[in-house]
């Protein structure tokens, strides 16, 4: 498989060589922790994983994936990435559009592909397309001036939630905006603009991730409260303490909806539970930190489905092992202390795994996270809360 | 800390840099799949683990352990992979005693120490020091003449079981002697002579994974009944099925074992249940492949098991996460052909938690396992054969 060859501007180039005795090689634009966790489920597999890094001491590759250094903003380094891999798939969303469709006509194989990956990519896309689709959102509008909030603000009042359309993650683009004179502060720093959605009266927050392999074959993973601070995701809890025809309704939504996006890999939606509705907030197309509790609470973690899934290989299982499982994440704490100093005590706590991305370390900065399973939602939540604190140094 | 500070006719050598945010550095003499499986726990506690290597190509290497290139035949090698390490362990048998003393004087931390590991490299004085320290063993001798076979055998009887004191894994090293002819053509072939045992009434055999951390806390794992052919464990059953009272005694013995012999990380005991007697019959001081089903079936991998105890660091959960779990392994076929070209097929068994070592087909060598949980052991099995026939060609 040549994945250049029907780019017609470009010279045919010599592949690298494929690794001897490898099941397959994938090739993934990004080299953070979620290329880091896929890389310890590529060994099992025998699987090759290559990523795409921008420094050498980036954590999968740290961790021992091969890679190429290069920039997912130069279609170069993408098509040097692609070259002889199966497959190619990204741990993050900050690929330009662009570049992956033009990627897709040259016969690159994506996964997802260009059109799905934009979901995940542009929060206006995606609101237009799950609304068109069929499926409740929260109200939304596209503003550019600040008549244009305060006329969503006349509908809905205020306070509004603006959400730059790209680049956001980690509550990065993600604003409260209480009146005009504060909507006209942040749009003069949003060249696309914001999306606008009323303050909702939001019960929990939910995820849940699927899988969709090439060949269609689908898989849900039960459904998670995600409890965010500071618009970080912060806790996972598992299984959401949700009504059963509710957790039916979001699977199914899910479900649905990787088919209706022609998904290729993981779909992680995110959703809000308001006191009368169930409304698609946002999706990625990748392995998800609402998705880490799978590693040890799920017959198969997310990152080995996401691999089987991008090869078209059959997927595994997604049952629960515990009656409840809970993950919180380890944040960089203010005085910029490196959690991994703390190690030994966090493996003190009983049935905490933990999980060090390997990343230096900022405040506020996500740089590991811990899982406990057990019988009880609280008991489990309280461990790994425990096992959190001592690392972030609040122990 | 210097390992080499005490080395009296050694130039004091700059030691390689500590990579940075790494929680420690383990030194693993040995690259193979042990080392392999021991490198992905390692990425998820930030553990650096650098290998001993003989080839750029071995299953750890290939899985992205930093490593060094060198024999663990020279002293120099272990030397070098030793510098600026917190500790040095082992995913093999095969280094000699003499240079692990060596290292041990020099000031290098090994665990398990030089003497703890010697019962893991030579049979003979396994068999003396269990024996010396209460422990049950089977009738043993050693010879190195056929005089002292036939004497052996006047007591007990032939076939007997003669082995090769130093060397020997997975079969090889290991020889049924149906008469003194046979013991004459085996003996030829050994200069350190047979270590001699009767053709013992086996019920079955098990084995049990202990850790021993270097801080004396200890945890056991659960029994396990081991299944051998051509005297190469092929499938490992858990829990054994044998009485409570048995199971405790099992348990029982090798905790105790570990702190008579001062182990530090973990200590494989492989024992023979006949009819009236339980007995020791060898073990081994690293991972084990009777361990491999902890990877997906206990709640704590025995690899992860292995750094937390030789880094003095407390030890996690051995719980059981199912009510059975069964491993078979996956072994070069005949033919010579690659498991990794079928790989599709196994992984749509369902439940099968397939691991590949990346490592050049051989017939009959080991080249990956299969990991089925289940609630009955039978159906584990069998779904964990299936798997494992596919991966071998014969599905």
């Amino acid at each position: 498989m040549s994945a250049l060859g029907t780019a017609p501007t470009e010279e045919p180039r010599a592949e690298p060589p494929r690794p001897p005795l490898a099941s397959a090689v994938v090739a993934m634009v990004g080299a953070g922790q979620l290329a880091r966790m896929t890389h310890q489920a590529a060994i099992a597999l025998g699987v090759e994983l290559r990523v795409l890094a921008g420094r050498d001491d980036e954590p999968a590759v740290r961790a021992g994936a091969s890679y190429r250094l290069g920039s997912p903003d130069r279609l170069d380094d993408l098509r040097a990435l692609a070259a002889g891999a199966d497959v190619v798939t990204f741990d993050h969303e900050g690929i330009d559009p662009e570049h992956l469709a033009a990627l897709e006509a040259e016969g690159v194989p994506l996964a997802p592909g260009a059109a799905a990956k934009l979901l995940a990519q542009d929060k206006l896309h995606a609101r237009h397309r799950f609304a068109q689709l069929g499926y409740p959102v929260p109200p939304f509008a596209h503003a550019r001036t600040q008549d244009a909030v305060v006329a969503f603000a006349a509908e809905h009042g205020w306070p509004l939630i603006g959400k730059a359309p790209r680049g956001g993650y980690d509550g990065r683009g993600v604003f409260v905006l209480d009146d005009a004179a504060a909507a006209a502060r942040v749009l003069a720093l949003q060249p696309d603009g914001l999306v606008l959605e009323p303050h909702l009266p939001i019960v929990r927050e939910l995820a849940i991730v699927v899988a969709r392999s090439a060949t269609g074959e689908r898989v849900a993973y039960p459904v998670a409260e995600t409890v965010q601070r500071d618009a970080m995701c912060r806790e996972v809890l598992v299984p959401a303490e949700v009504e059963a025809p509710l957790a039916a309704r979001v699977r199914d939504l899910a479900l649905r909806l990787a088919d209706d996006a022609q998904v290729t890999g993981l779909l992680a939606v995110e959703l809000f539970q308001t006191p009368d509705a169930l409304l698609v907030n946002e999706v990625a197309l990748r392995p998800h930190n609402s998705g880490h509790y799978t590693i040890e609470g799920c017959a198969t973690s997310q990152f080995e489905q996401h691999l089987r899934a991008v090869l078209g290989w059959p997927l595994g299982l997604a049952t629960q092992l515990a009656p409840a499982v809970a993950t919180v994440n380890v944040v960089g704490p203010a005085d910029g202390s490196d959690p991994t100093t703390r190690l030994r005590r966090a493996l003190a706590v009983p049935g905490a795994h933990v999980h060090l991305y390997g990343k230096t370390p900022a405040p506020g900065r996500k740089l590991g996270h811990v899982t406990v399973l057990g019988d009880e939602l609280e008991a489990a939540r309280r461990s790994a809360r425990e096992a959190a604190s001592l690392l972030e140094g609040d122990g």
